[in-house]
C-alpha cells in the first residue's frame, strides 16, 4: 500500500497542529504542508508586543521553520507557496511557487485547508498607502517596525483585541498613538462598564481616543497622511494600523465548490470535515458551532485553532476514537498596560441583540485577601438564565486575576454550572493567592439573591427625582466626592436613623462597590421600604 | 411574637459568616456571639505573613472588632467569654466571661456551634515549654513575634501548610530556621516530586530539612531549648513552633451529647445542623461529606469555614429556598518563597491510600505563552478514573500560574468532567496570560493519550538494567547532565538511527519535560519497538 499523501494549506496554528498530530498519529503518511507566507507555525499572537520590544528578540516568534518541522515532524513544509485551485476531481492541488513563479500539481489523499484569514480593508477613498498597515504575520510586522521611530504620530483604527494591543506596543515604542473606533466603548466584545478601566488606562498614558467616528478619506500630502474623520476632525500621522476585524480567506474554497456560511466561512462537521469529506477544513476559515446555544459561530483564536486541527487529525487516525470538537465558547482577554479585561461565553451586548432574557451580577472585590499586600480590585460581571440560573457568560476587569476568574467561569459555563453551583467551587485559598470567598463566589451568591428576591439591583443611578439615593457610604468619602441628589446615611448608623428616609417614595442604596449597598437594602427591605441597590457601586460608573 | 434569640459559639470564620448572612436575612433575631480568645473575625491565614512583616501592620488583621459587629451588623459580640455547658433540655448556654470571671446562662433558640480546632500537642518530654508555641491567632502570633529576633535558630516541627508558611516568615525575620518532618517530603499533602520545588525553595534560601525524623523529647537548659530527634540528632533552638495539625475542639459538643464522629468532629447534615435540630454547627469542628465519593471528611480551611456558616443561616432563614452544603472537595495551595504548591480532589497518596484504582497523568508547561518575557514552567498531575476518564484530583506546582490551573481544576473535577472534556476548556489566552494550548489543555490531550493506548508512561527511571533509556534530549544537554545509563540520540535525529536501538529489549525514552520524549515513544511505537516514555520528563526527578 502506498502511504497517505496528507496536504496541508496554511502553516500556521490550524495547519501546523493538524500536521504535527498527524505525523503523531501515523509515522508513514507524506505530509506536505505549503504555506503562502514567509514562515511558518509563527506566533502570530506575539506580533504586537515585538513592535514594542517587550519580545525583545524577533527569533522566539518564529516557532518552527521548515527544517525543524522537517527534522521534528518529517514534514515537507514549504514557504512562499500558494495553493491556487483544488482539482477535487482528481484530487490535486495546484500549487505557486512565490519565489520561483513556477507551479506544480500536488496529489492527495486527505486535504487541510487551513487559510486562515485576512484583515478588513474599508473601502475608504486613500486606503491604499504604504503608510497603512495591517498586522496579520511576522512581515507585516517587520514593515511596522521599519517605519516607525519614537516621536511619531500613529493612528490606530479599531479598538479590538489587535488594535489595543498595536496602540499600546506603539506608545511603548514612543509613538504618539491615537485610536478611533467606531463604537462607543473600546474592546466591543465586551460591554460598556467593564471597558471603562480600559479607557482609563489608555487616557492615563496620553492615548487620545476617538469614540463614535470613523474614517472617511486618507489624504497623503507626501510628507503626511491625513485620516478625515466622520466627526469633521482631521486626525495627522505618519503610520496607520487597520485592525477593524478579519475575514476568512476562503476563495479557494469557494473556488472549489465547497459549502461556505452566510459569512462566508467554510462549513464543517463537528469532526472538521468540510462538504467534501476528504477535504478537512480548521482555523480563523471555519464557522463551527456555539458551544451554549448551538448555531454556527466564527471564533478566530489561536486556542480553537490548534485544537481543531488536533480534532481533524484524530478523525483522520484514530476513526471511532476521535472526539468532536465541542463548540466554541469564545473566550478571549487583552491587556492594556496595566489592565487586562476579557470574556467567556456569551455577553449582555450579545444577550441583548439576540433578544434572550438574561440576569445579570456584577460585583467587585480584592484579587487575593484584601489584608495581604498587593491585593487589587477587580470587577465581575455575570449572566445567567433566569429560569435556570444557568451560566450564560462572563465579563471580568482589573489589574490581577483577572484571566484566573475567566478560566474558572469559562469551565463552570462549559460545565453548564449555575450560579448556585459557583457559590460553592471551593478554590486555592491562601493570602497570596485568593480569598476565602473569592469573588467568583461573590458572584454566586449576589445572583442568588437575586434569585431568591432578598435584594433587587439597579446598574445605573436612577434618573427620576423621585427616586431616593441613600449614600451609605462613611460620611468623609460621601463628603469628597457626593452622589448628586443623594442623602449620606453611613451603614454603620443606618439602623438608627431609618426616619430620615421617606416611606412612600423608593429608594435606591449605592456606596463604592455595591457590597454595603446590598447589606443596606436588606436593613431597608426588612423594615418595609421599596428599595434597589447599586450593583457594583459607583466605582463601576466612573470613567 | 418574640425575637429569635440566636447564640453563636465561635467568632472567626464560620461562627461570624453565620452571623453575618442570619443578620442580612432577619433584622429581628437577637444574635449574641461569643468568641473565648480576645479577637473576632480576624484573618487567621494571614498570621504567620505578620511574623515575618510581610504583612507589615497588624491591625489589618483584625477584619472586625466586636465595635464594627454591632454598628455593622447589630450583632452584639463578646470577647474572652468561654461557653462551658450547653443546656439542651432549657435551650441555654453557660458562658464564663474570662476577664471577669463571671457566669451566666444564655437563651436560645437556635445555637450555632463554631468552636474551630486546637494545635495537636504531641506527647513529648518537655512539650509544655515557654519556648514552644503554636500558632492559631493574633495572641499567639504576638507573642512568637515577641519571642523572636533576627540570628536566633528556629525549629519548626510539621511541615504543612502553617508550618511552611512560618518557617518562611521567620526566615524572612532572619532567624535560622530547621524544619522537622515526620514523613519523607514536605507538605505531605501533595505527592512526593510535587514537594520536590518547595524543598529545593527552602534549602535556597539555608532552611534545613530533616525528613522521616520526629522530636522525641525537649530539654530546657535555660538558655537553650534542645530538640532529640529519633535519628539521634539534637538541634538546639531559642524558639520552636509546634505545627503538626490540629484537632476538633468538641468537647462541649461532646459533653451536651451531640454526634460526633469517629475522629471527633461534630456530625452535622447538608444544612449543617447537628443531632439537635436547634443547634448548628460549622468549620473545623465539624465534618461534612467528600464531595467526590462521598464518605465523612473533615477539611479545616477558612473557604469552607465561611460558606457553611452561611448555608446554616440559609437554612434557617430562607426554610424551602436553602441549598446544601455540596460537601468538601479540599482545595489548598501553600506559597514558600517563590515557589507555590497545591492540590485539589483527591491526591495519589490519597487514592492509594485507599486503594482506589486511577490513571495518572504528569505535563511541564509554561505558565503563559514560552516566548512572552517572564515565562515560567509549572508541573501538573491530574489524576482521573481509568474506566471513566472522570477527573478525581490534580496537582501543580511552580512560581506562577500554579493558584490558576488548581482552580481551573477544581472547578471541572466539581462538575465531573473527564481528561477529554478538559482537552477543550476554552481558556483566556493573551501572550501575558496563558497559551493556545494551556497546560492544562496538554494535561487533558495527554491523558487521552494514554487512555488511547497511543503511549504508555512510566513516573521514574527503569531500575532493570534489561529496559534501554533512550535520551533524546539534543546533544549538548545530555552531554552536560547524563541519564545514567542512556543512550543519547536527540529527537531530530531518531528516525535515521532506529537501527541503534534493540528491538528486542524494552524502551524507555526521556527528555527534559517530557514532551520530546512521548513523539519519540510514538516514533518508536510505529515502529515496532516496545516503549514506554517518562512522564513529566526529568525535571520531575530532579531535587
Amino acid at each position: 500500500m502506498n502511504p497517505m499523501q496528507i496536504l496541508v494549506i496554511g502553516g500556521v496554528a490550524a495547519g501546523a497542529s493538524f500536521a504535527a498530530r498527524a505525523r503523531r498519529l501515523d509515522e508513514t503518511a507524506k505530509i506536505t504542508l505549503i504555506e503562502r507566507g514567509n514562515d511558518v507555525s509563527f506566533a502570530n499572537c506575539g506580533l504586537p508586543y515585538h513592535i514594542g520590544g517587550e519580545i525583545p528578540v524577533r527569533d522566539v516568534l518564529a516557532v518552527q521553520t521548515p527544517a525543524s518541522l522537517k527534522a521534528m515532524l518529517n514534514v515537507d513544509a514549504r514557504t512562499r507557496c500558494e495553493a491556487i485551485r483544488i482539482d477535487r476531481d482528481n484530487k490535486r492541488v495546484l500549487v505557486r511557487n512565490l519565489s520561483e513563479q513556477t507551479e506544480e500539481w500536488i496529489s492527495y489523499d486527505k486535504l487541510m485547508l487551513a487559510p486562515g484569514a485576512r484583515p478588513r480593508i474599508p473601502a475608504i477613498a486613500g486606503v491604499n498607502n504604504p503608510r497603512i498597515h495591517t498586522l496579520r504575520n511576522l512581515s507585516d510586522m517587520d514593515r511596522i517596525i521599519a517605519d516607525t521611530a519614537p516621536g511619531m504620530n500613529a493612528v490606530v483604527i479599531g479598538a479590538g483585541f489587535i488594535g489595543l494591543e498595536t496602540a499600546e506596543q506603539l506608545h511603548r515604542k514612543g509613538l504618539k498613538v491615537k485610536i478611533v473606533q467606531k463604537g462607543p466603548h473600546v474592546l466591543p466584545q465586551v460591554d460598556a462598564k467593564m471597558a471603562i478601566p480600559l479607557e482609563n488606562a489608555l487616557a492615563g498614558h496620553g492615548i487620545e481616543l476617538f469614540l463614535n467616528d470613523e474614517v472617511t478619506q486618507f489624504e497623503d500630502s507626501g510628507k503626511i497622511l491625513s485620516c478625515r474623520l466622520a466627526s469633521g476632525k482631521t486626525l495627522k500621522a505618519e503610520i496607520v494600523i487597520l485592525s477593524i476585524g478579519i475575514e476568512p480567506d476562503t476563495g479557494l474554497a469557494r473556488d472549489a465548490d465547497l459549502k461556505l456560511g452566510k459569512r462566508g466561512h467554510i462549513v464543517v462537521n463537528e469532526f472538521m470535515q468540510t462538504s467534501d469529506p476528504d477535504i478537512y477544513a480548521a482555523g480563523d476559515a471555519v464557522e463551527t458551532t456555539d458551544r451554549f446555544f448551538g448555531g454556527p459561530v466564527s471564533v478566530a483564536l489561536g486556542g480553537p485553532a490548534n485544537r481543531q486541527g488536533r480534532v481533524a487529525a484524530d478523525h483522520l487516525f484514530l476513526r471511532e476514537k476521535a472526539r468532536p470538537y465541542p463548540g466554541s465558547l469564545g473566550t478571549a482577554i487583552v491587556r492594556v498596560f496595566d489592565v487586562a479585561a476579557g470574556s467567556t461565553g456569551w455577553t449582555e451586548n450579545r444577550l441583548k441583540a439576540a433578544g434572550r432574557q438574561y440576569g445579570i451580577t456584577t460585583v467587585n472585590d480584592f484579587h487575593h485577601a484584601s489584608y495581604f499586600p498587593g491585593t487589587e480590585m477587580l470587577t465581575l460581571t455575570i449572566l445567567w438564565d433566569p429560569d435556570t440560573g444557568i451560566l450564560l457568560g462572563a465579563e471580568a476587569v482589573g489589574t490581577q486575576g483577572v484571566d484566573k476568574r475567566l478560566d474558572v467561569l469559562a469551565t463552570a459555563i462549559t460545565a453548564k454550572m449555575t450560579v448556585e453551583d459557583i457559590c460553592h467551587l471551593e478554590l486555592a485559598y491562601a493570602p497570596p493567592f485568593g480569598s476565602a470567598k473569592d469573588v467568583v463566589n461573590i458572584a454566586g451568591f449576589a445572583a442568588c439573591n437575586q434569585r431568591d428576591g432578598l435584594v433587587r439591583t439597579v446598574s445605573r443611578l436612577p434618573a427620576n427625582a423621585g427616586v431616593q439615593i441613600i449614600d451609605v457610604r462613611g460620611k468623609p468619602v460621601a463628603d469628597a466626592s457626593p452622589v448628586p441628589g443623594a442623602v449620606n446615611i453611613p451603614m454603620t448608623v443606618l439602623r438608627d436613623n431609618l426616619d430620615r428616609i421617606d416611606r412612600t417614595r423608593p429608594v435606591v442604596t449605592v456606596c463604592a462597590l455595591g457590597k454595603n449597598s446590598y447589606f443596606a437594602s436588606r436593613v431597608l427591605k426588612q423594615n418595609g421600604f421599596d428599595v434597589s441597590s447599586l450593583a457594583g457601586g459607583l466605582s463601576t460608573l466612573i470613567k
